[in-house]
């Protein structure tokens, strides 16, 4: 068993210990945004956090109308480009909130006059130390190289910001028990992994809120299973990737039921006609017959409340398949905890 | 030879004609942009126009210290978001100027308030109806599947865009010239890919003004020659890709002389390290000598007008190993030249 294995196990506990201690304060930050002429957020991150962020822009796009920017912080770090942030949000976001060029973003957001939030799961790190707001994820240390329970942390403070900053009523208390009923999954991903054994490359392919999935899972099969993983939408896919797909090359999709169904089918039709090998992590049934292999998720998981509950298989999967690789999933190969880029 | 290889030596010509047709058309859209209270700039595409506004995206926030979001045509698409785009300015990038969904992005945008700007080859194009104002890329018609003069013909609007809409004197008028002179790369490149016909999957990597043009050289060894070809930003690649590289991996990078230096030598030391295979694209000396291979371009390159120059060589690169691997660069499988997403 690997740490990365126990602290997959971890997030339905962490996601509710974070819902618990962090309301109150959200409550506050809500009232007080509300008062604050925003039109515009700015989310900065890099690596898994990264990943959460680019689900945290679609979410909060759709949720609250506010238009939201993923920050290209070698525009501060390297060029030293004065943004005008007057009206802005900018979000940093970090696990050990010690990202050098991340916390560099929040400084010069600040100085530009934007209010500026952390979420991070060190409480006395230096991005809590530099954001006027710090909004903390509860997930204990995390041991494993591969971040697990802190992506799906800062996820779910997207839910959290998106409640409070949009007018759309948002179900969230209800992540923490999909999210346990997914684990049960384990003993099927397991065997499952068998079968990825020899794969050497792949596709990764989400859409909307579970487009930072298919980044995400893209990581982890890079990181822990030195798997050359590719990342896209499956619209972009379609203008150019596509002519990579070969007899039986894999493709994997987050392809839950509900407003992207459409856009998984068309896909998975044309993989069909390529011979591609697809495997969809999916609670809809259509989606399943049409692809090679699935695993299926309970049916009453909303789209919009999917993508920290899809997460979680392919975190088993990228864990699983480590291991039956021979790998050590939470010490791969070149890569230490902390990465302090400048 | 292909109609790509024709297409890429037509580029300075192109890039000639533009300056001189639109430079008056600017001048004037200059004049009312610096009338509006702009606050954001939003840029929509797909593909190898998406490639290009990425790079938009660093120039105009470096140049104009204006925020820029690249859209998620998804959230218009799919989630029927309503933004609050008022003091926003969007612009639509599409060879055709017929994607469907960035012309709804286009659409959407303008009922919300904002200024639009279509940048296009094509005069008669459904996005020239519908944005406010339409900057042509004097290209002639692309005929290979393969984009690569309408790309850099829209980098070069981005310049004009910038040069009217900041305070930085740009000198785009140098930019035809090192084209001309990059392009007597050719017979260099031509024998140099021999090296590569077999390699399978690969890293590209740039940053800053140069991480769109590592998006868009992945794109095209992905749709001319068939590698599974990965794009990071040196800065991203630490967090997790980094375990992939084996020995002999090849990693090809983007480095120009200046403000990327360091990053890119960093870079290549843990490469070397690592025994990867390394080919630079590059006018720095050092970069040079410390990579496995590199494509030497003029020294008098600024990394500011670099991005246009330097994608060339790649161009040439994709080209020749297409041919190399004895594949139709014009026609790739699965492909066709227009692509109308939803």
């Amino acid at each position: 068993m690997s740490l990365m294995l126990d602290e997959i196990a971890e997030q339905p506990a962490v996601l509710e210990k974070t819902i618990r201690q962090e309301t109150a304060k959200l409550k506050k930050l809500g009232d007080f945004l509300h008062n604050k002429d925003i039109d515009l957020i700015v989310l900065a991150a890099r690596g898994s956090s990264d990943n959460a962020a680019l689900f945290g822009r679609y979410l909060l796009e759709i949720t609250t109308g506010i238009p939201v920017s993923l920050s290209a912080p070698s525009v501060f770090t390297m060029y030293n480009a004065k943004l005008n942030l007057k009206r802005a949000l900018v979000i940093g976001v970090s696990q050990s909130g010690e990202g050098v060029d991340i916390n560099q973003v929040l400084k010069s957001a600040k100085k530009s006059g934007a209010f500026t939030i952390g979420i991070t799961n060190q409480a006395d790190s230096l991005m809590a130390k530099i954001a006027d707001e710090t909004l903390l994820i509860h997930a204990g240390r995390e041991k494993s190289v591969a971040a697990t329970k802190t992506y799906t942390g800062q996820m779910l403070h997207f839910y959290l910001l998106a409640s409070i900053l949009g007018n759309k009523k948002i179900d969230f208390q209800r992540i923490p028990q999909f999210t346990n009923e997914v684990l049960k999954l384990k003993p099927e991903v397991e065997e499952l992994v068998q079968r990825y054994v020899f794969m050497e490359n792949c596709v990764v392919v989400g859409r909307g809120l579970n487009y930072g999935n298919s980044y995400e899972l893209a990581l982890k099969l890079m990181e822990t299973c030195y798997v050359v993983a590719e990342r896209f939408s499956s619209a972009d896919f379609y203008h150019g990737p596509l002519a990579i797909v070969e007899r039986r090359f894999p493709v994997i999709l987050f392809a839950p039921k509900g407003i992207t169904e459409k856009s998984s089918l068309d896909l998975l039709k044309r993989l069909k006609e390529l011979h591609a090998d697809s495997f969809s992590i999916t609670n809809d049934k259509k989606v399943a017959s049409l692809s090679s292999r699935s695993l299926f998720l309970p049916e009453n998981i909303d789209e919009f409340l999917s993508p920290i509950p899809f997460i979680v298989p392919a975190q088993l999967f990228a864990a699983y398949l480590a291991e039956a690789k021979g790998i050590d999933a939470d010490a791969p190969r070149s890569l230490s905890k902390i990465t302090k880029t400048i």
